[in-house]
């Protein structure tokens, strides 16, 4: 029965009559990657990164076992898998014409995203899973890295326009950006709100402004 | 042969002669509440919060079963007492004179502790536990809300000195400093080194100075 379900939802993917919006550039390969995905991230968010199985996302997907084996390996191929997927989404930056408001729209971002439990299933699961799995860790690391490097275009247009230091560290400052929301959502367990991400963009706003992102406002570590 | 093991070392931790240093203000109890706790902390780092069981945790601590049940109840009820046992320290703040000597000897406590696999093994096991125990994270919650507090001290201080303007969020501050250094540790998986820490604890200065942490320094949400 188990089985039966598998292979008729499979059938169902490669069904050129299925509904609007299930069809990705890629045809059946990426219909059947984004299943699979989706299967991993419900799962996560469901049963952990402990508790996830082969059998489980086959049974979610309507792929077949041996299918995800062949393919993915396992669940670490699964898990990372679906966060390079999550990566090759065509996201940008907020482009508001100013690094406060780009700051801000960048925070609030992250506030929404934590602030909303099933927005926030996903990454959760992604960086509860990395606490056991040096592979995911491995992906998460390549996912931020991506990411943050697709923000620190915000930073180069505040230099652009002349909001900022010539020489700022990008990278540091879109990260400090996002820092103290992420360590509420995930280690003090503290709430987000609106506010608390309009704070935080302005504080780090501040510090650029003030050239403390700058490679030489750093002091010398003491001898 | 595994339980005249755990009768041993219990015995051996009643025994008045024990070496000094294992000895807490509070006798038996404490000592007793000390060693599972240190089970613990070593369960979570090597099988992570999963992999922990009551029997590891009495053969690893020499505490029986039976004990850690009745006063404990079950994993979960060690995992948050440890917890609550580490919140019962008495760190304090680095106290350097000054808000930029203060903030930057905040950073490097971070740097140093997630730099170092050993010291990191307790916080991290402990962050990566509270994805999968609700009260874990409660507890976890209140650890760091405690831990704050202490922290707040630094912004105190800075105010009476008149490096920072009255009504300066504390609380956001020392959040502040740590936050892009455990950000990089448990999420997007950087290394963290003491320049890190030195241009985080600059730049948050330089935002506190701007008045950036003021309640009045956030603009308003958008209607």
């Amino acid at each position: 029965m188990q089985q039966e379900l598998q292979l008729s939802a499979e059938d169902a993917a490669e069904d050129p009559t299925a509904a609007p919006g299930t069809v990705r550039p890629g045809g059946r390969t990426a219909r059947t990657r984004d299943a699979v995905r989706d299967a991993v991230l419900t799962g996560l968010a469901e049963h952990g990164y402990p508790g996830l199985t082969v059998e489980y996302v086959a049974e979610r997907s309507g792929i077949h076992k041996t299918t995800l084996y062949r393919r993915w390996g396992g669940v670490e191929g699964l898990v990372t898998d679906a966060l390079d997927l999550a990566g090759e989404d065509t996201w940008t930056p907020p482009d508001t014409g100013s690094l406060d408001g780009d700051l801000r729209a960048l925070a609030r971002e992250v506030t929404d995203t934590f602030g909303d439990a099933s927005a926030a299933a996903g990454p959760t699961a992604f960086i509860a899973a990395a606490f056991q799995s040096e592979r995911t860790a491995e992906a998460l690391r390549g996912f931020y890295a991506e990411r943050f490097t697709r923000c620190e275009t915000v930073v180069r247009r505040a230099v652009e326009r002349g909001e900022a230091p010539p020489g700022t560290d990008a990278g540091a400052v879109v990260r400090a950006v996002s820092a103290p929301l992420f360590f509420r959502a995930v280690v003090t367990r503290e709430p987000l709100d609106a506010p608390l991400a309009d704070q935080t963009a302005a504080a780090v706003a501040a510090a650029v402004r003030a050239g403390a992102y700058l490679p030489a406002a750093s002091p010398e570590p003491a001898d």
